[in-house]
């Protein structure tokens, strides 16, 4: 049977597995629970469930995929798929099957569950002052007496009525100028970034003008579209990483550029077409003023649409090695001793140097980064919650594919990054898959009876509520990974070691047959989509293990660092951070002890921030601040910073009080 | 015969004329004086005579050419043309054959008679005090106990050692920074813009850092390769200006543009290719220091190459449309009252953002423009004989296919421009071509027996004292059509009127039985190498009043808004300025009246004054001044313009006294 199967891997949701040959894609996708769209029901008509099969050799999931795998091209297929798709690798996935090993990438328009948008803006406050504003100016025609150019008269208009002095222009806006004044007969809405340059010019009252804050993360990227008069989020658009098929982790990115030559680049625009995929995705949305905007709200709200060429500027934040790649900085000295990056400060560039479709004169402010991998998104978690003005310790926790650590107050800040991986984001996980509509966000064991009750995404009815057929059950997500974890080892299911106890007394344990590998059934398969059960493995649970025990152990060389035995409060920012369950994070050690009420989660606080820097033009003087003044920590060269990683592998970790969690971790347990 | 024959025109040089069909276009270069190269014999094996057909309908010129009047494609080419340069319509001249109207453009490399450079740089007093400057810096490698990111490293040896704050860095230089760091093991030279931004790294003490100063003329162009140390210009290139073939002169380059969508982007994207050819040749030559580098000569002087990568700044001046038309800003409106321009100020651009091959990241500096069509060029003229820094009245004339016109003292300057067209610039004129060898450049005719006495380019003997077919004259350049004009007029073969006199003695003198035009031999057949008659029409002798005619009137019109009714010295510019003999261009009338010692030619001032702006980083900010402040006359909307023209047409301007002419104008013909 083995010789007759290939391995599958489907990007961007990095679900993989073997399926025999000659699976159709579409079939292959509903095995492996990615779910491709075909509403044609694979009758090879509509043409939606397009795929592009990725060519080369990855070593890092070690396969080679070819066009060729995905067997002979079809003529039903040239009626969707033009010439330069087909040239790109595409494919109809209900036409070509699998004849050897694939990556498959799955194009947003394919993909049937959108992802849950966990990056969702938040209500901050921010002080309106962006870098970017508009001016209204009611400009003297030319004449004999007074020829004075286009630009010179545009100046004078701006220095008279709105008292702005000695500014350049963009070439590109000097390009229109004429055309513009001539249409706006001589009223236009004049765009200056930080009150320097022109970068924009519409005739008359103009339309409005609009600025994307992009937090670029490893695994997710999420942009907020935002009104740069009233600060307001007018969408939240979000996409998998697209580089995320050259390497799931920051080091294996920093690989697929040293073995390819051309691998930054490819690696870099990839980004940028994502990204100019996001804001054409967004120009053909209708977009309604929110009754915050002041207007009394009518029957009929009147719609807008937003133009690629309106948005003019941008924030981006990353951590270092996505901002090396992003810029074509060679990332390979981020990763080998002293650690050292091209540059700390935020850097200004013009959208059209980065190759992003929006307004090509519109500007691009790189959050700075601090140092080692901590980088813009970091900042952003403190331009966004302020530690750095505060008397109290506060400890944030930033957990993504690389998990980010700030501690201190006003008068000292650490950070410091540990490499969590990207099991909490669901991959690298038996049955992980992103937060999409199927996915297990929420969990519980009984004790006595190991009975699991759940909960999926998109379904508000849990499990034990629910008929098993109606479940549709596709996976775990992160926050239904950890609660499984930290489930089972409250259940006893699972010891402190985090192996599963040798005393086993529910069916829902079983070694597999195949692998020999102990697993332990969440969900049966009659309850999910993909006819098989879904299970958590010895393996699973030691990512989980490792995950947890970088990030506590990363705050706990940090509190000796900073001289403090306990802080007074935990942020836990990040998208999965929105989403699990603090008491159970408590649980299975993943932070140092705090009252259960000090823990909060934060959100996307490096997106807030990035969205902080892109609405006020003094926080970007304070991002530089914060970025020099923060003290960064080499977790990996601390002392015994081996001996606490393994220390801290068990949950929960032993020297530890936990006198929070009495009433809630049972004393058998605590007392191991 | 005349259905037999096709109508070719040749570009840059604007050699035209009728040819018979099945004449190869080898040959028919010969006929028409443009000399293509083909050492071979025209035996199809050589390949150095490659030309290429233009397409289209050029209305300017009255013919449509296509690539099939060049008849078949011949398999003998495939050897030497590749499939992209067939497609842009290259074919060998000694295979292509004239089977209908023709356009047809001969490369650089195809020339056989290169350009006598007239735009050479003169020796000029100027403070080197450059926007982009080198710095030496060694820095400290970083460690774990300082990793701090290369930038920062940089700026602060920078600040450290000299004195540098607040630099930014441009993006392309950031990326090679780390390698180049690691190359000069931590001693670099570093390239900064204005004190401003890094804009180039070197390791060690790197190469030399140079620059190009261009004078961007509506014919020809002309770069000085300058060395940004020592301000030395270490090669002096030029060529046609490409943009020749869409018009002869600034307003129907305008029509060319306002007639076709893509006119403007296609004239730019042609002269920034010539331009970067002429840096890729300049690339390949071998250069010496010159002796006053300050080392002692030795036997063997070292030589050395530029690399393109090594040009950090340009400086570009233009007439307002070669502005314009390069920076692919609308010129319609600077066609049509009230002349308004996009912009008047200079601008900073990078090297990139222009499409320039040179250093991605080297910096552009566009000279100001004053107004009307009066450019970057005129402030450069001014900028090189700082009329604004003296007491006495200066009069500066610039002349080229646009010319231009300074008047006054550091009391108050009036600028204008008058469109002389290219005539004297030996286009236009039948047998005008351009200065290159076997172009009459010299000529004197006895008024007593007509003889004509004449010595062309590349020869140092007049006819006279040669045997005749050893002087294989082709042409009349510009110097030598004004010499021809002034002596046909001083000889009394021409009146006043610039009419040929009823009474002709001469066999010169003569009536075109095909045209019916009249007209006087320069040259017999016997002595050209174009086997025909070199002749001077009543049509060439219209061309050059005409021209004349707007500068005299110009400058006029000038000196009576100034309110002075004579000048104190007259200087004149330009490539054609530095040929001419300014005696016969005052028994013309083409200046006011002047000692003819106060005349002066100036050479290339605008070329100069671009060179100054290169090298001189107050020189720029002082262009700016002068731009604002010198005051723009619009001739043609001056009172009596029209009636002040057709006054002036005739030679010598009656009004006159002429005093400084009596013993160089024989009475007679004064009193006329």
């Amino acid at each position: 049977m083995q010789s007759k199967s290939s391995m599958v891997i489907f990007q961007p949701s990095g679900r993989r597995g073997r399926v025999p040959l000659g699976t159709s894609i579409v079939e292959t996708s509903r095995l492996l629970g990615v779910d491709i769209e075909a509403p044609c029901g694979e009758k090879q008509v509509c043409g939606k469930c397009k795929i592009r099969i990725e060519q080369g050799n990855f070593k890092k999931f070690g396969i080679t995929s070819e066009p060729g795998h995905a067997g002979p091209w079809q003529s039903a297929e040239e009626k969707h798929i033009s010439p330069e798709e087909k040239e790109q690798g595409y494919r109809l996935g209900c036409v070509a099957t699998v004849q050897g090993d694939l990556l498959i990438y799955v194009p947003e328009a394919s993909r049937a569950g959108k992802q849950v948008v966990s990056k969702a803006a938040r209500p901050i406050n921010i002080t309106i002052d962006p870098a970017v504003k508009q001016y209204y100016v009611e400009l003297e025609p030319p004449t004999l007496q007074d020829p004075t150019g286009n630009f010179e008269r545009l100046c004078a208009a701006l220095e008279h009525q709105h008292h702005l002095e000695s500014l350049s222009i963009d070439i590109t806006v000097l390009r229109g100028l004429q055309a513009t004044l001539e249409a706006g007969e001589w009223k236009v809405s004049v765009a200056v970034w930080l009150d320097r340059e022109i970068i924009h010019v519409q005739p008359g009252s103009g339309t409005g003008i609009f600025g994307l804050a992009i937090d670029v993360g490893t695994t997710t990227v999420a942009a907020y579209l935002c009104d740069l008069v009233s600060g307001e989020v007018v969408d939240t658009l979000s996409m998998m990483n697209p580089q995320v098929k050259y390497g799931e982790d920051v080091v294996s990115r920093i690989s697929f550029h040293m073995e390819n030559p051309d691998g930054l680049k490819r690696m870099s625009t990839d980004l940028v077409d994502g990204l100019n995929n996001l804001v054409m995705q967004a120009s053909k949305r209708d977009y309604t003023h929110s009754a915050t905007s002041g207007n009394s709200p009518s029957a009929e709200d009147e719609t807008f649409r937003i133009q690629p060429a309106d948005i003019l500027d941008v924030s981006i934040a990353g951590n270092t090695a996505m901002h090396h790649i992003l810029l074509q900085l060679d990332p390979e000295p981020l990763g080998v001793i002293p650690f050292t990056p091209d540059v700390h400060h935020s850097l200004d560039i013009t959208a059209r140097e980065l190759g992003l479709k929006i307004n090509p004169a519109a500007r691009v402010f790189m959050l700075p980064i601090e140092a080692g991998f901590v980088g813009g998104d970091n900042v952003g978690v403190i331009l966004a919650e302020e530690p750095h003005r505060q008397d109290r310790i506060q400890l944030i926790i930033d957990i993504g594919t690389n998990g980010e650590l700030v501690l201190g107050n006003k008068n000292r800040l650490v950070c410091s990054s540990c490499a969590t991986g990207p099991a909490l984001e669901g991959a690298q996980i038996e049955f992980g898959m992103r937060a999409a509509p199927g996915a297990i966000e929420r969990l519980t064991i009984d004790p006595e009876t190991k009975a699991v009750d759940y909960k999926v995404i998109g379904r508000d009815v849990w499990q034990s509520f629910s008929k098993p057929e109606k479940m549709q059950t596709k996976g775990i997500c992160g926050s239904g990974i950890l609660d499984a974890v930290a489930q089972l080892f409250l259940a006893g299911v699972v010891e402190k070691s985090g192996a599963f106890a040798k005393q086993q007394d529910s069916d829902r344990f079983r070694i597999c047959p195949e692998t020999g590998i102990k697993e332990f059934v969440l969900a049966w398969a009659q309850e999910t989509s993909i006819g098989k059960d879904i299970v958590v493995t010895q393996q699973d649970i030691r990512h989980i293990q490792l995950a947890k025990a970088s990030i506590y152990t990363g705050c706990k060389l940090m509190m000796r660092r900073l001289g403090v035995d306990r802080v007074d409060s935990v942020k836990v920012a990040g998208a999965f951070g929105s989403h699990i369950d603090c008491k159970l994070a408590l649980v299975i050690g993943m932070f140092p002890d705090c009252a259960i009420d000090k823990i909060v989660s934060v959100g996307n606080a490096a997106g807030d921030g990035c969205r902080i820097a892109l609405l006020n033009r003094d926080k970007r003087r304070e991002a530089d601040w914060v970025a020099r003044h923060v003290e960064y920590m080499e977790l990996t060269l601390e002392e015994n910073f081996q001996w606490q990683l393994m220390e801290a592998i068990q949950f929960p970790h032993m020297t530890d009080t936990f006198e929070h969690l009495s009433g809630v971790v049972p004393e058998h347990i605590l007392n191991q």
